[in-house]
């Protein structure tokens, strides 16, 4: 029963995709262990062609091919009953949607603002001219432009976090004592900032302390897989 | 064996709190029926009497006095295991407090502003002076001044919304296909703009057509619960 798991790459082998890090950790939850086809920009003709859209992650299951990080992680609960639960029930399913749509759009812009000028650089160099042209055509403006205002930008990135921060201050995890999914799609987006920019966007001192310590915890899980892969390079490639 | 809910009201009953809105749908999603006991802000001997602290709402269950919705909603499931889950396990309640927070914070905040300065009409008129007083010392403006700006920040309500939005355009509750204490949460915080204030917070044609409908559905859960009561007063008091 062939499990295969097609993940964005970027430079020197780079897990820079937040969408692919929580179906990575999904997999480590679910004590899975997937073939893994590393999957550059470059590489999209092959994704089209097996599942008829161009973002990754996909994962390929007997014979099915699944896309979209939500509906990889229902396929991965639904079709392995009995091994820990990512969602535990409709309840925590229908919940934990409601923190990925939270997710992916008011946590990953504030986010994205906060890293896109330097994420270009944990990109492959085959891959940047795309990358470059793709995001820039989509923000209107350059990535630079984009994340000029950054650090002007920083206490409101850190009111974005605030319900983090207080939920984490009153448990161990967003899903309670013990990660669930929900932990994997938050911590994912502060994964893709670990790797993509030497910035810290939780400094000491802001207020932050749960949610920092925290993600030390999750980068800590399945044996340190948050620090697996090379973070954010170091000198000009 | 005894269970007592003592709930907020304002002028001729109308119930105001979005705290103990939650409540009163989480007891019907149980199956409970309570003794209600209404309460005023002039009460608030009694409720610092039985509970140490001045918040409504308190429950009484077994020579036990219960404070805080979190912690009421928490000691129901707890107690009441054999009525519908309104959390569904243990992930389920993690990260149902994450919204919980978020709704308690960024929601219920951008929701006052929109609702303030109207609000004190739905008030008891004995109960106008503490509330306005109170109020006021905590915002450190007038009632009328912190809404003074509400119509610039619709806008802005509308994109703390955008979330709930997407997650119901995509299922009929937020916590799946069936409501529980998530849709509660932050139903109640609806309820107190549908009590408290003429405004529509959410207008036709503003792209929140899922949310409105929910809206609608919530209101007519267990037999038009959401409009047993008095809504906004139409005359002058």
């Amino acid at each position: 029963m062939a499990l295969i798991f097609h993940e964005r790459v970027g430079l020197g082998g780079r897990r820079i995709s937040p969408f692919s890090w929580r179906i990575r950790y999904a997999f480590a939850h679910k004590g899975l262990q997937p073939t893994v086809v590393p999957t550059r920009f470059a590489d999209v003709e092959r994704i089209r062609g097996l599942s008829g859209q161009h973002f990754v992650p996909i994962i390929e299951h007997d014979e099915k091919v699944i896309h979209d990080s939500w509906t990889i992680a229902c396929y991965l609960e639904d079709h392995f009953p009995n091994a820990p639960p990512l969602f535990g029930g409709a309840i925590g399913r229908g919940v934990t949607r409601l923190v990925n749509i939270w997710s992916d759009t008011v946590l990953g812009a504030a986010m994205r603002q906060q890293i896109y000028a330097d994420f270009i650089r944990c990109i492959d160099p085959g891959d940047r001219d795309y990358f470059r042209r793709s995001r820039e055509a989509q923000l209107g403006v350059t990535l630079e432009r984009y994340s000029a205002d950054r650090d002007t930008a920083l206490p409101a990135f850190l009111t974005v976090c605030a319900p983090l921060q207080r939920t984490l201050a009153e448990q161990p995890f967003l899903a309670g004592e013990a990660p669930a999914y929900v932990d994997y799609i938050i911590f994912s987006v502060f994964q893709w900032a670990r790797i993509g920019s030497p910035r810290d966007v939780l400094p000491e001192g802001s207020g932050v302390d749960s949610l920092r310590n925290w993600r030390m915890r999750m980068v800590a899980l399945y044996d340190g897989l948050g620090d697996r892969f090379a973070g954010y390079p170091t000198e000009e490639t």
